[in-house]
């Protein structure tokens, strides 16, 4: 896919990949879930947030990329495009940036993001000796972020585990 | 000019303009200059800000460019890549944005920042009814950035001038 028709215009994949070096976000949050039985939830996401002038912007993203979900973020007031689906993001996400790498500082997040990818992809996460892996690599990742847990509270939350 | 060579890795120039979209501003700003006859200088600029962890790519930037400056904004802490030469800016700059026009809203911005940059780069920003136009292009351009002046007060201004 070289470019993408829109109303005449068109869309390059270096385009995106420019766009997503200024405005996109690897990234992979954990959640405490009693119900599952490692504990711990892992959700890795991809997102491009921008104003919410340009949300025909934000549209050819996700035709783009032919997958993901558009929303709107009343706090910033940016629509953010976001893609969660392991199975999107591992086989549409990851190898665009394979195939037009960024070549900015996020590149170093994208390396992290997609060794978890195929983790999680594999379940792997589901599994504790791994999943202490990802907590690393992710807790690598933005390290301007928020954070709702430590990396310390979530590999502890792991030890109370039962194996 | 397709792609340049930076320690093995390449910037393309579709991947400049996604970025621009992003990061990128075109600017016009006005001063007040009792020495000009006009009594006001027209400053065109454009600019891209990057995080300071990203000085890398905004050294790509200006090398793909082949012109321009990069400087630390202390405020924000990041890098900026700016151009402000009017030649450079309309031999360079503006011919890089028709051969790989923006895809978001900051099109609109591009397109009143090419139509001032011929006319200054023609001098007409010396005569008052053209720099009238210009101003007037300029303030529907980045309608969230700052103002030294507001429209009127820079019309009025000119009002003032001799004929």
């Amino acid at each position: 896919m070289e470019n993408l028709q829109r109303g005449g215009n068109m869309i390059h994949p270096w385009y995106v990949t420019g766009l997503t070096d200024g405005e996109g976000c690897f990234s992979v949050s954990f959640n405490r879930r009693a119900k599952l039985t490692i504990g711990i939830e892992t959700r890795p996401s991809f997102s491009i947030s921008l104003s919410k002038r340009d949300y025909e912007l934000v549209q050819m993203i996700r035709d783009f990329f032919g997958c993901g979900a558009i929303r709107f973020s009343r706090n910033d007031r940016t629509y953010k495009f976001e893609v969660r689906s392991i199975k999107e993001l591992r086989n549409t996400i990851v190898p665009h940036f394979k195939e037009y790498p960024l070549a900015g500082i996020k590149q170093m997040d994208f390396s992290a993001f997609e060794e978890i990818c195929e983790l999680v992809y594999n379940n792997h996460h589901l599994n504790r000796d791994y999943l202490a892996k990802i907590i690393k690599l992710a807790y690598r990742m933005n390290p301007s972020g928020k954070r709702k847990y430590k990396q310390e509270e979530l590999l502890r939350m792991l030890d109370e585990v039962k194996r």
